[in-house]
């Protein structure tokens, strides 16, 4: 007997039919003997019909009721969810995020879990009973429901396992788990059995999809071992094994041989970029762009810096999610005067393109194999950043498709026989 | 200044471009220095499709989770509304059933509200903050979210005004106000400027639909005024009022003399009639008919007993919603040896028309009036009550028009010279 948390997203809780397959999963564990508590998205589609609602009623909404409108979408699936677990027999019952209560700062739309009593659902527990918990969304100490940001039903259910010290937390999805890249785009990518909280922080922020980021840095600092699993589809693979699991360096290092240099190439379309022109190049300038997006809460990801020619001002690159985009042109313009700088100019039609490997941190030449495969196929390059096990480039999102195509045969990912 | 609740209902609410017109609505009364609570219904047919998904889970779902899924649909628009009269500049919030609390009893799917802390939407209201209050729920004892039963919001409503003592509680629908009966029956029928809370429950229970029963009750009981005007047609009538006023008797008695005798004219197709034939004729009879129905929830209206001429047994007529009469059939098949009964007889091709005003207190020759008028047309009355400002008969349903356009001359409700 183990206790576990079954997390089912958006695409496996669309539609009653779904939602009893999901139930009788949850009573297979159930049954199994272990005890079970369910975290779950919203029906797919629901939230994106909830926040364009929110953006329809008012471009410049207030998050706080932002995350009263959307939390609905989760609230409603839990309620769904226990009535479909009861009618096969589970006793089970709803927890909606206020009633816990899962405590969360006052960052409204992108709050961040503080505490989780793990009294009340351990009690549920012992007394034979499921746990249904809407993922996504707590309440601040305000007593106001607060949301976690899109995707965040994955770390609901990372913070659930971790406050419950669950033996193992499965992310049920519509995939049956990570792949050295897109499938869609290339037939040949493999799925991996095992990757490491690091690989896949890098794989899903740069958009692999699968797991939210922050859930997977959370499992990192909790310890909680993760697997990614299809909700559709019950194949194993040549081990006998079902999914990815996303476990320590520790876990993977006794496969190390086998393991490639790079392990997979993630593609992401969701970002802006913007340029600040002729920002004057002085201490504390770029301190000046930054904290007031932080503070905004809008989420910068890369950053790049050129000095201009005339050695008195810069131009500043960085990228953010395409959604905060307005927000973000907003807050630069109000910070003009305060900034200095001469213009703003952005662009939504790029994409990013990462390859990610904890083995690159003990081989040179990732990056200059990466560029040398990009300039073969005249794909132009517009900013680098790179870290201690990825490389990623901005370019144009024309060319997102056979970058990723050209990237994932250089680096000998391929699989030789079958499309995966 | 006046404190004022105003609420809308679901085709108000159903979508943004209409929840910024119920915004500006609102806006209006506070810009004419009015502090105002709003409470608010779901868009329309959201909560049929959140009733049906849960009913697709399971037919006999728990009442508890029905009541988390369900309550979702109010908390979408409360955040939406709030929203969209911040984006007017009207300071607003939402506050959900739990955050206020309003505390009900614990029969979940139609459970009663019991009190309304008024301190905080007191408090919002003070400091010039519009409180938006979520219609239909509210929250258990055990912490758990309720409902109250479908058109449930107009009592939360007229609840949230007798808890802040508003001076009045405007209920904005799709239909400008009270009729003396349907217009698309009769198109002479008038609008009423005010109606007596007893006239507005006797036109309500039999089919006015403009309220909900219970709404009316509890605003009679707190003695809240009640306003029925429309959300999408400003015009005003000839004394410069919009809508209908629904208040107490001593209200109306200043202007009593121009009062008609009859203030309304209802029908009500939704009845099904049921005859059980030669029920024996002994004490107690009676009881063994209605006590099952009333412990199978079966909402029995019109009763009516007629002798039979061998003096011994007694032929019992009553009605029953249409959608209730396989289980009421089903109920009396069972008891049949207790009641004793030789046969049931049924007819769903029936119609009820009552005719109400508490001018009918005062007045004799009512009733003689009202069959007098059906029998010159040649419509069969099957059955008869009374109360003291009502009278209702059984027709045939074909003749429903009819009578309802023969009565409404009769009385002298038909306006003078135009179509309302």
């Amino acid at each position: 007997m183990a206790r576990i948390v079954m997390k089912f997203g958006g695409t496996s809780m669309a539609g009653i039919e779904r939602i009893r397959n999901v139930a009788a999963r949850v009573k297979g564990e159930v049954d199994r003997g272990h005890e079970v508590a369910v975290v779950v998205s919203a029906m797919a589609g629901e939230t994106d019909r909830l926040v364009n609602f929110c953006r329809e009623a008012s471009p410049l909404y207030d998050a706080k009721e932002y995350d009263v409108v959307v939390a609905a979408g989760e609230q409603i699936t839990s309620g769904l969810l226990a009535i479909a677990l009861q009618a096969l027999g589970v006793p089970a019952r709803s927890w909606l995020g206020w009633q816990l209560p899962i405590r969360t700062n006052d960052a409204y739309a992108s709050a961040r879990i503080g505490t989780i009593d793990a009294e009340i659902i351990g009690a549920a527990m012992a007394k034979g009973e499921v746990a249904v918990i809407p993922g996504f969304q707590g309440m601040s100490e305000d007593g106001r429901i607060t949301t976690l940001g899109r995707g965040g039903s994955d770390t609901s259910a990372v913070a659930v396992a971790a406050a419950i010290k669950a033996e193992r937390c499965d992310i049920y999805t519509d995939v049956d788990g990570v792949y050295t890249t897109d499938p869609r785009i290339v037939p040949k990518a493999r799925k991996l059995g095992k990757v490491t909280y690091e690989e896949m922080l890098e794989l899903a922020s740069v958009g692999a999809k699968v797991l939210q980021t922050r859930s997977v840095g959370l499992a990192m600092k909790e310890k909680v071992r993760v697997r990614v699993l299809s909700s559709f589809d019950d194949s194993k693979d040549d081990d006998g094994h079902r999914g990815t699991l996303i476990v320590g360096d520790d876990e993977i290092e006794e496969d190390k041989m086998e393991r490639q240099l790079i392990t997979g190439i993630a593609a992401d379309k969701n970002e802006a970029k913007v340029t600040l022109l002729s920002v004057p190049d002085r201490p504390g300038a770029v301190a000046t762009i930054f904290t007031p997006l932080a503070e905004g809460n809008i989420n910068v990801d890369m950053i790049v810096q050129n000095v201009a020619s005339d050695g008195k001002s810069t131009d500043v690159t960085f990228t953010v999610p395409r959604a905060e985009l307005t927000r973000a042109l907003d807050v630069l313009e109000t910070q003009q005067a305060t900034i200095g700088h001469a213009g703003v100019k952005h662009d939504t039609k790029v994409a990013k393109i990462s390859v990610v490997g904890v083995g690159m941190r003990s081989h040179a030449g990732v990056a200059a194999a990466m560029f040398k495969a990009l300039a073969d196929r005249g794909i132009n390059i517009q900013a680098i950043t790179t870290s201690e096990i990825k490389v990623s480039v901005i370019i144009d999102e024309d060319f997102v498709e056979l970058a990723v195509r050209v990237l994932h045969t250089a680096y000998g990912l391929d699989a030789e026989d079958e499309a995966a």
